[in-house]
């Protein structure tokens, strides 16, 4: 029958396959290994840009080595490296060559991820992963269910229209109303929009001085909507927002959600990796929740496009997803043969989870712990260096990995001050060593810092002031 | 500053990451190599199944080896192989080796696939990548927009959310109805239902005996419904459905939905692709749709998880996802600088095109349409050979690479057919070296064969048939 391999095809040459990646692998180690010491931010020159929209599809065929320098010539080598240990803006990739191993690896046999009964291999291996991170968060391991999926947004989107479904009819969509936090990612109100809620019917309740959503506002506004006709749903906690690391009150969301017969979605894409550091006793409530989010790519050291969605009652993501629920009656209390494309929108997936798999068997627990530690340790000196100068200060002290300063010497109006400090991450970028943009935090430009990446030193994080001070004396803002 | 690299954690040790891949590649290459002599079907046995769950995540860590051994034995042989060139069910996996490059290289380097500004080089290539497929279809350059997302659900479920955003109102959706055929893709019903649309919107409109949809029934029923005061404003017509590969009168759907103002979005997950073959008139017409979906992991060789979703007027999928529309009026006739985030549901989102670009440059175009043509080749001699046998019928002929045929030698009753028909798939299943399951068509159990993998040769196709009369012999029906 068909015959082993086909040399005569460039399509189908498995041999060269090899020969291409073991003769580009050490290119590709030296790019990052030497991360740390290249520029950050690395934009397309004009005259790249058009020759590589000018690179035709053509008809003959190339050879790898010229198609393989044009990609990294013209297209890797310009990305912005966010997963410079220095990069400390968004949340960084910290990229683990554990995790582009694993990837290459499942990319190698491609498996079919949607599917229990095509891959069961993968479909064991994430099922075990799955129950471990549910687990962890404190869901019983008999109830739970997941899937993992691309990133925080398809998370957050799949399991809100899981709490749709339990509790909205289809007609009543219209009057359903969902409470965010004015902190909470932008990402979670377009997946509400997406799943056909008005914009109108998003509330963002106010946060305190620690960017916590104020639940007692929160459940005025919840009483003040059913008083005028709106089915409040939906609650999305924060455990760990983008702009500073703050964790929402979690015992008293749940309260609010139990008490009103909602359900309590929490974002922990960024925040959730704190359950495996020895700073767990954060996330305390969390358990109570129906559903939460957790992104391997963020604070578990993953390549792009693998995250999780873990919802308490598996039954409730397959009753929302399964095109046929009536097979669900004989699995009660059996989720072993539960195809993946049950439980969230895509039919067609990749196996997702198998590098985050292969990552905490290589690496073990302990390193992990010690790696999201590192972000807890250098976010705090951070800080504590900050305090130090008196002319800065701390508009959102270190929380997990994150911390927000301003520079306010006290001599400047509100106005200049914005101007200043968007000056110092500018200075920075050009220096394209430390890249720090601000954020917004009370109407006040600051300083955002994500110490996220495990490689990242108390001496970077000395040398990083060190440099705002330089920068603040070249500015005639401070002595130098 | 931080170091070059950290040989002392396992976490970050790039190195590592060289040998590991390096020594494990001839292991990976020899299964693939080997694919077409292996099982096809291959489920875990009970006891590797308790193996595998009893694998703990503990504190330490182990050896690569180790790891990479259990991965293989546990997890990756235990897939059914859907890329096996006598895989011929569902839409199969026509893996290539090229893809597999493309998306290890891409995998390394890990750049971020929701952002121009982030990865500058990635998003010119894959615009330009976009931009060349649009081209094929028939949409103007200047005009269209696109994004590659995991697969053809979301890829639908994308375009259907620009199609409600352009044509509803936010409280109008419990009004919007939906056009499908009954041969459509379930996945397209189920990304409707996600998006707010009550599932009893969703009109199934009949096929014809090409199991095409009809066009005076679509319009029949539009005109009803509007009657009914329903707000129809989405057809979605399949070029290439999976059960038959049949494609739906793409200038009478066209003609329809300009007449009602409505959307015409085409499903061409598995079928967009015969535009790049010697049969591209076939397609007429679907340059006139508003949007269209296209797999890589179909017809394109492609890893699982690189499909795209094109629109013709980039601006309503902008409209649609972009959380600040107003940076639109700037770019009007300019996409350079469109964020990926701005045209779809994800916000972070790996770099799934690029390994299409590599695949696309190193094999050129030539090859590739010679590797879709196969498709079509094999399927019409699947098609010739049943044909000379009296005692089957053909009951879809060779459309794109499918054909569906079926057991009828006129002497048994409708049931005892299906029941003949079901029993070969069987028993083909259980010699598992050639894989066709059922589907029913005209409430018949077919046998069903996609032939898609371009290494499936005319031999195979008749070995196929020999021994399907092998056993109809051995049951009795036939003589030997």
């Amino acid at each position: 029958m068909t015959p082993d391999n086909n040399n005569d095809t460039t399509l189908f040459n498995w041999e060269e396959a090899k020969a291409t990646l073991t003769k580009f692998m050490p290119l590709m180690v030296e790019d990052q290994i030497h991360t740390a010491q290249s520029d950050i931010v690395n934009p397309l020159p004009e005259d790249k840009r058009q020759a590589l929209m000018d690179i035709p599809f053509q008809e003959g065929p190339r050879s790898a080595d010229e198609v393989m320098h044009e990609l990294n010539d013209f297209v890797y080598q310009h990305r912005t490296k966010q997963s410079h240990p220095r990069f400390f803006s968004f949340i960084p990739l910290a990229l683990s060559p554990i995790s582009v191993v694993g990837e290459a690896i499942n990319s190698f046999y491609s498996p079919y991820g949607g599917s229990h009964t095509l891959s069961e291999g993968m479909a064991v291996a994430e099922k075990k992963l799955m129950n471990w991170m549910g687990e962890q968060i404190g869901y019983p391991v008999k109830e739970l269910g997941g899937l993992f999926v691309s990133g925080g947004s398809m998370a957050n989107l799949t399991a809100s229209i899981v709490a749709r479904d339990e509790k909205l009819k289809e007609d009543e969509l219209v009057k359903g109303t969902v409470y965010v936090s004015n902190q909470t990612h932008s990402s979670v109100a377009k997946g509400i929009r997406i799943m056909g809620i008005p914009r109108a019917n998003i509330r963002k309740v106010k946060t305190n001085d620690a960017f916590q959503m104020i639940a007692e506002d929160l459940e005025k506004q919840i009483e003040q909507d059913k008083a005028d006709g709106f089915i409040p749903f939906l609650i999305v906690g924060s455990c760990g927002t983008t702009n500073t690391g703050s964790i929402d009150p979690l015992h008293q969301l749940a309260d609010i959600s139990e008490a009103h017969d909602m359900w309590l979605h929490i974002d922990g894409a960024y925040g959730a990796s704190a359950i495996l550091s020895s700073h767990r006793h954060l996330l305390d409530g969390v358990e109570r929740s129906d559903s939460i989010s957790w992104d391997g790519h963020k604070w578990l050291f993953q390549t792009y496009g693998c995250a999780v969605v873990i919802c308490k009652d598996r039954q409730a993501m397959s009753r929302t997803f399964s095109e046929n629920p009536e097979y669900l009656t004989d699995i009660q209390s059996d989720d072993s043969n539960i195809n993946f494309w049950d439980m969230g929108i895509e039919l067609t997936a990749p196996a997702r989870g198998m590098r985050l798999w292969y990552t905490l068997q290589r690496v073990g627990l302990k390193e992990m712990r010690n790696a999201i530690d590192k972000g807890f340790e250098n976010a705090q000196h951070f800080e504590d260096l900050f305090r130090k100068q008196p002319y800065f200060e701390i508009v959102s002290p270190a929380q997990l990995s994150i911390v927000n300063v301003r520079f306010n010497d006290g001599k400047h109006t509100e106005q200049e001050l914005n101007q200043i400090n968007k000056k110092l991450s500018e200075m920075s970028t050009q220096r394209n060593n430390a890249i720090y943009y601000t954020t917004m935090l009370h109407n006040k430009t600051v300083l955002r810092f994500c110490c996220m990446h495990p490689l990242l030193t108390l001496q970077d994080v000395q040398q990083v002031v060190d440099q705002i001070n330089e920068d603040l004396a070249s500015l005639g803002l401070i002595e130098s």
